[in-house]
């Protein structure tokens, strides 16, 4: 190591080292009190954590357009060449720059053991929320069974969703779905990363003609204030083939919820708008973390 | 794309895609109202932020060693090979992991203007907090002049402080400074990185013979409540050559507060652990926000 520049090195056993230090702590006897009001720092403001910052910004840009819904799904990250997950040197959850993310693919799929698992945590929460004795809200629950046909037609490809049961097209069940913009979270620390998406839905007329493929979905959705936690078996049947995965998405019910706070930023009034991405962000980082 | 396994690829321009979602959002002309009291998630609670965690984990294995010293260094995170600051393809402040950190290392150096601005910042935090209408807890501010000089010994480098002035030996100023470890963050976002780094600092006797090189330290220390914020002009005086870097280091006052709340944790106690490591962060995150 050189002494000139304050260069240090990671090599841990170069034991040795010169100091910047020269106030050496004074070890008295009587260990410093801990302030009882500990003030967020030296400047006494907290910094927005980047990575809160980061996704606020990324939804800031793309809640006030149309037909809009804001989901983040659980997966994981595929280096594409290897088809393996993503190995990056971070020691913690991290935002991928969607300007550095060609190289990879987002799989939201899952097991079906971590499918169960997920389908009891939430089905335990359920029932605790429904105790008299819970103080918060309520997780409000329904099982739905419905079918998606997707025809492609000169404008794109649009999908009728049906109940299963009556054969009846849902309400908004016939829609355009255009992808606007992901934004990857590698998450070393749990099984699972996630992906943030921001789609539009976009309200169509009933295509002609025959449809492509068809899906089948058995979805189990958990309601909670602003939140919805869709668990759902996937079937695609396309020809003769058959294909299922398991899906785990958390959704705003109404993304417009952040566009009025992003408005009120924009009139610069008080607003609420990084507490919502945050509630958001701890809904799937308490599923990631859940994951087995 | 293939519609058989739910994979997403990156290429944002493929705009039609098949969705998971049939519950289409009702775009119903009521927005749906934010709840005054927003629970942390579907959970009703909040997950530990992965960040603070890896950081609270790795001072949690530190804290209780003997004379140990725990700071966060602004500067920059290089490649080995190019000397360039590192690329990596996050968005967001991010730690480094630990065992994949040896291609790079830290230089804890800032330029002049980047040393006279955190100067003026901090002074007029100075005497921001010294007004009479101010709340909080004030800065307290010291100006010192110190030289250390460094002894190679069979056991090792020794470094010996005086106050330039008096030409005295500053309380605990033999030691013998050994890296215990480091933990590398990564801050895109701003114009520099930092290092958390845990030393031990012990106690040594006034060694014999010549010493090896100096080192002129022109220090600014600013005290606020647990910590120290110190911004130092130093210089290095080896045989003909000289050297001038300016560093900005945060560190404990008292490092034993920390393991004061750890003690609390093993003994299953109410504590502030976690509540102490933010406001460190909070501090040094602060503080490279700031860098110009």
């Amino acid at each position: 190591m050189s002494k000139r520049r304050r260069v240090e090195d990671n090599e841990k056993e170069s034991g040795n080292e010169e100091s910047t230090n020269g106030l050496v702590q004074r070890q008295s006897p009587e260990i410093q009190l801990l302030p009882a009001a500990l003030e967020h720092s030296i400047f006494g403001v907290q910094p927005t954590n980047d990575f809160v910052r980061v996704v606020s910004d990324f939804l800031y840009m793309q809640v006030g357009k149309e037909n809009v819904e804001i989901e983040a799904k659980l997966g994981v990250l595929l280096d594409k060449k290897t088809r393996e997950r993503i190995r990056l040197p971070v020691y913690c959850e991290t935002v991928i720059s969607p300007y550095d993310d060609r190289w990879m693919i987002f799989e939201s799929n899952m097991t079906l053991e971590q499918h169960k698992s997920f389908n009891n945590l939430l089905n335990n929460r359920f029932i605790e929320t429904k105790s008299p004795s819970h103080k918060g809200q309520p997780v409000e629950y329904k099982h739905t069974y419905e079918i998606d046909k997707f025809y492609d037609t000169k404008d794109g490809r649009i999908r009728v969703t049906r109940d299963r049961k009556t054969g009846e097209i849902v309400e908004g069940g016939i829609v355009q779905k255009v992808r606007i913009a992901d934004l990857n979270i590698y998450s070393p620390n749990t099984k699972l990363d996630y992906r943030i998406s921001v789609n539009a839905e976009i309200p169509k007329k009933m295509p002609e003609g025959p449809h492509s493929f068809e899906r089948n979905k058995d979805r189990l959705s958990y309601t909670h204030q602003i939140v919805k936690v869709d668990l759902t078996q996937v079937k695609v049947t396309d020809g003769g083939s058959q294909d299922l995965t398991h899906e785990l998405e958390v959704e705003f019910i109404d993304p417009r919820i952040l566009l009025e706070e992003k408005l009120k930023i924009e009139n610069r009034q008080e607003n609420r708008y990084v507490e919502i991405v945050e509630h958001f962000l701890n809904n799937i980082r308490m599923l990631a973390k859940n994951a087995i």
